[in-house]
């Protein structure tokens, strides 16, 4: 006879979350897996153990639903008390995928969330409407560009900087391996290009941001942030698989730092790796980082030198603007191999609502930065009007 | 003609650090991979592109070797100036798989620092002989329990725990679900716990160790720390994969709280979840939670409900003891499936040195709890001693 848990009454809201999951197998083996997510992700105790009551009836996951989907693969639609998760969204992860994430067969597609426990997220503080608002820039495709390589000093980022505002582009984010070297340390980097960029913004009358990169240690990410705000940056840059999603959700919340934040997604690559594991696109890129507080994801576009497809990039992209409770719509923002020829193709991909990031072909187009910027912008301009 | 970027000097120490990738493909695919993982943790951008001097020469990664390995695949040693990553484990990570984690065929198998680098990070503050000393168990293999399932209140949890101190189990942490949720809020809980373990303690003469969970929302992480030492918890429960690993640095940097950590791997397992992409057990689980300063690495147990494999147990516990410069070697801690019938291989497998975890199977043996964790332990001296 086992160790007698006891029985508990608790005071549950009724109010239940729902994550959705592809489980590989035919529906008797997903059926297992199903029951298994249940248990793993709550009680992490075998059934029988669980004491009755309202820990066996409520605590423990409850499969929603199960169906075939494509030939070899189930969905489930499993509930979750919101209490399992409080209002934190750290263990609101853990609910979802924590343990779950060392199973075999099982991939986290979406998450359905209530009001109840939307409520504790704020989330985007700017969103689509938002920056565009701050661009003035109604309808129009975003542009973006990145300081690089590593390694130029402060003065050469700054002079880059300057040369894209000039340009006419809208959002300078540092490349996201830009921390705070002594190759070019943070404050006098940060400094030095939000001034080269307020100083074109003066001559353009636009309203170009610059978004310097607060991935830091935990306990220097605000003070980054701040400074930022101090020297006249317009937006952020974070990578959350570096500091983890809540340092961004941190950032996000503080009223005095209030700017847009852009979010890259280096190191988490593995989460989409495996076709059968880990997390959509849709959910790891779309619906955390919203709840997280990003306004910008950063896709990492198809066709060039990453392994991502058209297919990933559309669920990324997706994931930025499906319906969330209060929690605004954010922008994709392509990157990596995008180039002058091929804006038509990812215009038509993208649409208007995304902030297109271009570094290497701009470099390429001719000795003058400004004027090959300037070029982007009148193409992309020509594009979307062709299209209107 | 391209954009002329301004050649610079940098004033570089010359030291270098290695990062080892193992590489799908033939010499020639590995190849082409190799000189790709150079361009694009570092500057990203075409080699064309990179100014000449000592941003091509120096901080572009170097291929320093490049070997077939097993059949299929190469193996690569890239090194890095030392100065790309700073003195921040944030962008460590950054630049030895940031964006490479976005690439298909290449895992990151093992990182080589040179104390250059290791000193910025004091890593486990107390490591394998610590935790030996704080429990007075020189030798043999230590034990552990988790208080569960999520839904008992804190006098719940607090009973159990007292019964698993007065069994002599060394170390009993939380279950990594348990948060701050309603159900059993973090204050009350740690106190209620902690208080039950020191009573447990003054009647067996023991000195067991209880970590409450915190983790938490990043700006909360370190109050509940410092609760847990105001308590009188002796360790600490954190969740990388949740709170971003810097978070856990942070943590036990802070003389304040100097209390061992156990790292729980939830949400981590993508990384290992595909055979050509991500991270090693060895590097993830090993170098980076000893960089980041835990005393215990939680290992996901093979031969139960989990995909770890025996081989998978065998790098990650390779990977808390492998020379790393001053960093201290830290505990495995086996868990899930572990179960008194599997004690002898459990111990052949681990050794003496690991921290072996159980809930399930003591609440199994028998309807006292306290008796079923005495009988582990005499099952395991028993064992332990047989071999020695």
């Amino acid at each position: 006879m086992p160790v007698t848990l006891p029985a508990v009454s608790l005071a549950l809201s009724g109010e239940r979350f729902v994550a959705v999951y592809r489980l590989a197998g035919d529906p008797a083996e997903a059926q297992r897996k199903a029951l298994d997510i249940c248990l793993e992700q709550t009680v992490e105790l075998p059934l029988a153990l669980v004491p009755a009551g309202d820990i066996r009836d409520h605590i423990v996951g409850r499969v929603e639903s199960l169906e075939s989907a494509e030939a070899g693969y189930c969905r489930a639609r499993i509930s979750f008390a919101v209490e399992t998760a409080g209002s934190e969204l750290t263990q609101l992860l853990n609910v979802a995928f924590g343990n779950t994430s060392f199973k075999s067969g099982i991939r986290l597609e979406r998450l359905d969330l209530p009001e109840g426990l939307l409520r504790a997220f704020p989330g985007p503080r700017f969103g689509r409407e938002g920056l565009r608002s701050l661009l003035d820039a109604p309808r129009r495709p975003l542009l973006g560009a990145a300081l690089k390589p590593m390694g130029l000093p402060p003065s050469g980022l700054a002079q880059l900087a300057y040369q894209f505002a000039l340009g006419s582009i809208d959002l300078i984010k540092d490349d996201h391996g830009l921390a705070n070297q002594p190759l070019a340390a943070y404050r006098e980097r940060a400094q030095r290009c939000a001034e080269a960029v307020a100083r074109a913004n003066r001559q353009t009358g636009l309203n170009c941001l610059y978004a310097p990169n607060i991935s830091a240690p935990a306990d220097q990410v605000l003070d980054r942030a701040l400074w930022a705000r101090q020297v006249g940056a317009g937006a952020l840059l974070i990578t959350p698989g570096l500091t983890g999603f809540d340092v961004m959700r941190q950032v996000a919340a503080d009223d005095r730092v209030a700017l847009p934040i852009v979010s890259h997604p280096a190191f988490q690559g593995s989460f989409v790796a495996h076709p059968d594991q880990g997390i959509s696109h849709y959910t790891l890129f779309g619906q955390f980082n919203r709840l997280a507080g990003a306004d910008v994801s950063l896709v990492i576009n198809y066709g060039g030198r990453f392994a991502s497809t058209l297919q990933d990039c559309l669920a990324w992209a997706a994931g930025t603007a499906a319906p969330m409770g209060h929690l605004k719509s954010i922008f994709p923002a392509p990157a990596g191999s995008i180039s002058l020829d091929r804006m038509p193709e990812m215009l038509r991909v993208y649409g208007n609502d995304a902030l297109f990031l271009m570094v290497g072909d701009l470099y390429q187009q001719g000795p003058d930065l400004t004027e090959n910027c300037r070029r982007w912008r009148r193409l992309v301009d020509r594009i979307a009007a062709a299209e209107a």
